[in-house]
């Protein structure tokens, strides 16, 4: 049994490798819900879907978000009516949200309505929200306002400095119900190579999960987001350095080193092994680069060969 | 100038006749909030929809509601999610509503994001909501709960008998700013053929409304909405007798009696002439079956010719 602590792009690929090497009811996913916004009245989960999406085969493939096969007529005609079209929202994908939305306002909790959609999408894992309570990334951009996380990575393309970054309604939060047990009875803990600051920066954020994940620390291992000093998709490398962190795997091993002992990290990244040790995390160095189903599955392999 | 209460499809094409007779700026319709709900999170304004689309002839001419050339892609897409799909929304019309929910989500009133849609829609009459505070239509059934009014009207196709029809937040309601105004400084009012019940019924609920018109009783002219005993859509007959009054412009004629001085009657319905002026209302007889745009421009001008 494996919980894997996840964001959105990264997370769902290797998440892809552990349902070809394991049982899907031997797989929890704990979800960043930082990234979840409201547009137009509608709850989306980015980082929920991507992972739903992903696993169900229907993710587009050239995007890495959203759904294969996906129209825009709702778009089209919001464009038309002079509407917010920054963040943009597939017709399918539509669906997704108002689903959501409309079984959140019945009083279903985030997790119930998870369920309720990866049983639709055919996701067998146990996908569940990190918390079922509001938590939403803020930045504070140093030109700037603050914005949500959406605004900072969509609208602004992640291409504005930040000066800080905060987690609100974190501290008022709970664990999903079945969240700290699932952290608590995995065999194996396994951070995901998501960006470290956003998409599993408030996972932490929610009380008792730190904590929880650091008595897990001698069976958790971390897959580094980070390739050659740059994140493959997103601002992970620019956000590190904004933390006061290297934007490398030693910047990576410390800041996961009080809730990992081991991290994985990229060929390309082999002549750092020594100093993410010095981190005191113990390094392994593989094919990190998931850029089919057999070499997600590779790195899953990879991820319960090093744990036991 | 001229001031209409006006409910859906019937007073939409009404209204269409006045745009053929007079300037859009001379035109002012009060439009029905009572059927607004929300859906998936959305809030929908069947009414004010239904006027809007049908002034920018956008309307599908065979349902008398919704866009023409709609397609339906997040339907489909929400039923294969078993999501809430018997108040069926298209994609070009969800657009509608997205642009609504985000628009009042930053605290614009409803008469604010009313007249943005109609200016992107190139609607130039004034189009108002009666009211910007919430306003909604309740029925309890004899046999069942209380319902609102979707639920009743589309869910269970108005085939179900009514014990009462309550307006919540009434009470609470305010005209929407410049609503008295338009009523007080009309030359004509006119109240449309839509359902006396649950169309301009939540209408005359609104505070203020009511005492207004009847100061404006001796230039109001109503069109009755019953022909020949019968609704020609919905179920405004059927309302009528489950509140207490005749299902025939005589029953028209008495719900209308404080607030109309004279009541434009169909000439099917000509031998109730004399029955409708018992009732202390001018009565006459002209054409009001608007099957074309012609037709709606006919009966438009025979309501400026009685009322003049």
């Amino acid at each position: 049994m494996i919980t894997a602590l996840a964001g959105g792009v990264g997370a769902a690929k290797l998440l892809r490798g552990f349902i070809e090497v394991l049982p899907p009811e031997e797989i929890t996913a704990l979800v960043n819900t930082g990234d979840d916004t409201v547009f137009h009245g509608l709850h989306v989960s980015p980082d929920l879907d991507t992972v739903m999406y992903t696993l169900a085969d229907a993710i587009n493939p050239e995007t890495g978000w959203g759904l294969a096969g996906e129209t825009w007529r709702v778009m089209e005609s919001l464009r038309r009516l002079g509407g917010l079209t920054w963040f943009n929202l597939g017709d399918q994908d539509l669906a997704t949200h108002c689903y959501r939305t409309q079984r959140l306002s019945e009083g279903a909790t985030l997790s119930e309505v998870t369920r309720e959609l990866a049983r639709s999408f055919g996701v067998d894992i146990r996908l569940q929200p990190v918390t079922d309570d509001p938590l939403r990334t803020r930045l504070t951009l140093v030109d700037g306002p603050e914005v949500g996380f959406q605004e900072y990575f969509v609208k602004h393309h992640h291409d504005v400095a930040v000066a800080s970054v905060t987690f609100a309604g974190a501290a008022e939060s709970r664990p999903a119900p079945g969240v700290l047990d699932a952290i608590e009875q995995a065999e194996v803990v396994v951070v995901c190579p998501s960006n470290p600051v956003v998409s599993i920066g408030p996972v932490l954020a929610v009380p008792g999960i730190r904590k929880a994940l650091m008595s897990r620390r001698d069976d958790a291992v971390g897959i580094s987001p980070i390739i050659a000093g740059a994140a493959l998709k997103g601002p992970a490398d620019r956000l590190l350095v904004e933390m006061g962190f290297e934007a490398s795997v030693v910047g990576v091993a410390r800041w996961y080193a009080p809730m990992i002992s081991t991290l994985v990290i990229d060929e390309a990244d082999a002549d750092l092994a020594t100093a993410v040790e010095a981190e005191g995390v113990r390094c392994v160095v593989a094919p990190t680069l998931m850029t089919s189903k057999e070499a997600s599955a590779q790195l899953a392999r990879t991820v319960l060969d090093v744990a036991s």
